[in-house]
């Protein structure tokens, strides 16, 4: 089985389908943001950031975190029938805590 | 109940309505201004900026600061039924102190 | 009574009406330039710029100072009935001297 | 035989067809994004990224790796018959594990 | 009698009328360049330019310089009757030496 | 008989014409690059990038070495009789080896 | 007699006019390229590049260099009746060596 392991400041993200207008978090994305889902799973995570100075800064989003990141980022993918997003960890706007 | 807990410098802010062209802070925001509001309330915090010597700086608005923020700026949400925006902490304008 | 307290590097200046095509210190905005007041007096600053490596640099405008600034630069608030703009200290060309 | 050497953070890589839809490892590129292969195989990889306090990063990738690269990235050559593109590492979004 | 600080790296600079189509120094600028005067004479100069370690570097330009600028350089003002221009000085090409 | 120095991280190149679709090398430039020839030897390279903290790199590539660079990139010169290109090392995408 | 002294990394540059379809060394310009002549000779040059760790490096190219350098780079004037460009030393690409 196939999986994605993404580099640096890249992080792999499985989009959570909308039920009923509302994410299982219980987010709703508003009307003018609805093309796309935006809330999503981490699947798997870069090494870390490579600053200008040479040093990798680990990313502080971990595979399992439930995540709300910016319409429009990223890459998609269909992995053994999964439909995946990479994207950067910058276009993670927070992390989802109940 | 779900929340967001935003990543690096990014805040979540809770929109504030205007009342008879007035916030409750007594703002008044321009006629040019007027189609989004742009007074709110900090509701949660990132753990700081990230720069690029590999410190972290901590951001300078807290929880339950009521703030301006730059119109345009930001991605918003609806969580628990409550509208809520998040921004970087570069787009708050000003707190509002009373 | 609210006041707004800016952040970082940003300022808050109140402008001063011209009268008779002058602002009160003498200085003429030419016709290409009258849609907006570009004289002002400082109001409130931020705490400093922060700079790359993290040191805050605190700014050269104090309260009180007459300034000139790049007309474009900022956004409008009314706090109080009074007509305020939050812009960077960058966009302050000037300081004015008599 | 002639072969391509890249520089810096640069790499070769070798375009995977597509069969019926999928790539050999089973990613499957949405509608939106077929029309220009998104797999491919490290064929060279350059001696690192310079950064501006001098220092060479080695990369991460490494030849015989199976990579998702952004679309749109890179110029294409044919080199002995073979499709190539050269593309910056930074445009590779994740490798293909199994 | 209100006159101009500038801030940082920026100066002021009185414009120099050509007469004759050439300027006091003798610098003529070609037709495609006569729309705006492009010699004069600073006025008053910042205190210098920030730089991003913290450090601030004075200004090369001294008040009485003569100078050539960029064209579309700089904002304008009217102080006590003339004409000025404030710009910075990475805006100013050359000192004009006799 | 004049030859071209170049400054810094700029490197003078020769293109090789290609002949029957092919560059000496075999390399093919598919029909969408056709426009400009894109392969080329090295005929002379600068001392070195300049990078922000002072330092000199000196250049990856030699005088004498085979590329391939980016076409769009660099201006065109003809010395005694010899077309040539002048461009940035970094928009050479790989040196050819055999 | 006036002269222009170029600030920090400038440099200026007096136009070579092509006779016959060549510069004086023998540099002939493609016909994509003649509108304007970008052979010259450098008249002055400034103190030096200064890098953002405050550090002044002095330029490369010397007072006498024949170089040729971008077209559409650079300010033109006319001092003492010569036409001469005033550009920035990143706009030379090669100094001219016999």
């Amino acid at each position: 089985m196939a999986s994605l392991k993404p580099l640096y400041d890249r992080v792999v993200v499985k989009p959570i389908e909308e039920k009923e207008g509302k994410t299982p978090s219980g987010i709703i994305i508003p009307d003018t943001a609805k093309e796309k889902p935006s809330e999503g799973e981490v699947i798997a995570v870069g090494e870390g950031r490579l600053l200008e100075n040479g040093q990798t800064v680990p990313l502080k989003v971990k595979v399992g975190d439930k995540v709300v990141y910016s319409k429009y980022a990223g890459n998609e993918f269909v992995v053994d029938g999964e439909e995946l997003i990479v994207l950067r960890e910058d276009d993670i706007l927070a992390i989802i805590e109940k």
